[in-house]
């Protein structure tokens, strides 16, 4: 079944990185900020995001093309959020996965508009989409407005800056990671089942699965901080220590924290069980976030 | 005539700021991120954007309720960049219109994440609008990001930047108003003419209109940097000749800026007159815009 599921998501992955790559090379704009846009997408890795919301479009219908500009959106604003958040004046990150930060391969000013460029692309490219109807554009363009905007990820970066500078407890630590982490997954699985013609039901228990599934993949982050091998990881472990940042084995210990993580894999698993399809590979990529090395 | 302008655009400008501070007060987000976006979105001054956008929709229909949402999504947009723009890495500036930039009241991670926030959110309330039918919310929100967007405002921010360390020539200079000033400019006429019923044809027309009525409050804003009243400005003049900045002024004279004004004012009055329709109030905000004083 690994093998398989492998297979898969390098396959969702090639197509979402040949449209990606399309929607930035097509663009007729100054060279600089073209070439900082594509520099931190093309740096891009697992490409996590697009195949969560192709994954769940999967379960509800068939031929991905009418997903793709929702999955290439979402990687679009997960990209500019990185750019932003590896800023000076934010996390001040010089590498990442092995490769300078935008800002060091350009200038803090071209990094600043390449997020900001990267952004408002994302909502063109759904509104444009010949695929997508009038209200499947709206439905979509508008969640992706709300999971990525000041109620969501950018309410998860703010709130994530100031635990910086006190302790926060399991509660405080959950709604950053949901807000930060989790509201683009949400955004990535509702839009999936949304275009694929989940019914309402079946989206509230989605919402559900987004939700732990999120938290899964932030606890194993800070575990493979810990645990991991920084040649895999692409990037030194042991610096969320060293930032004193909030982390699950900071506050619950190692051991604590790897049982939280088997709670939150198997709240995933029964939501996504309730949503009542055959979400089989959505069943295994859970089990994959919960046990990936990088 | 003029005193009743000024009524008119008082009016306008009471619905919007009204409509600005409601859309963020509602908001349940981290209170320092909606501090911050209120702090930028309140010291914001002539709301000349919505204004336009109002006056435009004004020409083809009755009732702005329907206009108010695109109205304040401009503001919006035009409010992060302000915000990103006055970044140290950007342009550098303490204060704008008399009281310090974002980042110097709060901190530059906090101005950051207030711009990023506005300018997800506008898409959201364009997109969340009961008075919109989704036609409509889709043209509306594609236009503005195609506007405020790589190939648009984002575009001109950068080549803007570029332009400091070298001479442009006019076309050049033509080019960084018509993106970085412009393209709002643009957005605000055709999604008030187009919420109001405006035409194919009208709407090429005040395409045109657009264009030249960006270039005209562009190379007012350079002449007021020579000529103006420091009080009105609520700046310092002169600014622009000690950053050497590349303006109409430097690279024609003030006679010869001064005349590029009077050619760009009748151009873009010729525009509306083409446009077909009752636009005495855009003709007026038009003179008002090359004869304003801050």
């Amino acid at each position: 079944m690994r093998k398989d599921l492998n297979r898969y998501m390098n396959h969702l992955k090639d197509g979402v990185d040949k449209a990606l790559i399309n929607y930035l090379y097509r663009l007729d704009i100054p060279e600089r900020l073209k070439n900082s846009m594509i520099y931190s997408v093309e740096a891009g890795g697992k490409r996590f995001r697009p195949i969560l919301l192709l994954s769940a479009y999967d379960v509800y219908a068939k031929d991905f093309e009418k997903a793709l500009s929702a999955a290439c959106a979402v990687e679009f604003m997960h990209t500019y959020s990185l750019i932003h958040d590896d800023l000076p004046a934010m996390d001040d990150d010089d590498y990442r996965r092995g490769k300078p930060t935008n800002h060091r391969q350009f200038d803090e000013a071209t990094a600043i508009l390449a997020g900001d460029g990267l952004l408002t692309y994302c909502f063109e490219i759904i509104l444009e989409d010949p695929l997508l109807s009038a209200e499947e554009k709206v439905k979509i363009a508008r969640l992706l407005s709300e999971c990525g905007g000041p109620k969501g990820m950018v309410a998860g970066q703010m709130l994530d800056m100031e635990a910086e500078k006190k302790q926060v407890n399991l509660a405080e630590l959950e709604k950053i990671h949901a807000l930060k982490t989790g509201e683009l997954l949400r955004f990535s699985v509702l839009a999936g089942a949304l275009l694929g013609g989940a019914t309402k039901q079946q989206l509230t228990q989605l919402e559900q699965f987004a939700y732990y599934l999120g938290l899964l993949f932030q606890v194993q982050d800070d575990i493979l901080d810990i645990t991991g091998d920084e040649e895999k990881l692409g990037k030194p472990v042991g610096s969320d220590a060293e930032n004193e940042k909030s982390t699950y084995p900071k506050l619950l210990g190692l051991d604590g924290a790897i049982k939280k993580k088997e709670e939150y894999l198997s709240k995933a698993k029964e939501a996504l069980a309730n949503a009542d399809a055959d979400a089989s590979y959505l069943m295994e990529l859970t089990t994959f976030v919960s046990s990936r090395e990088n």
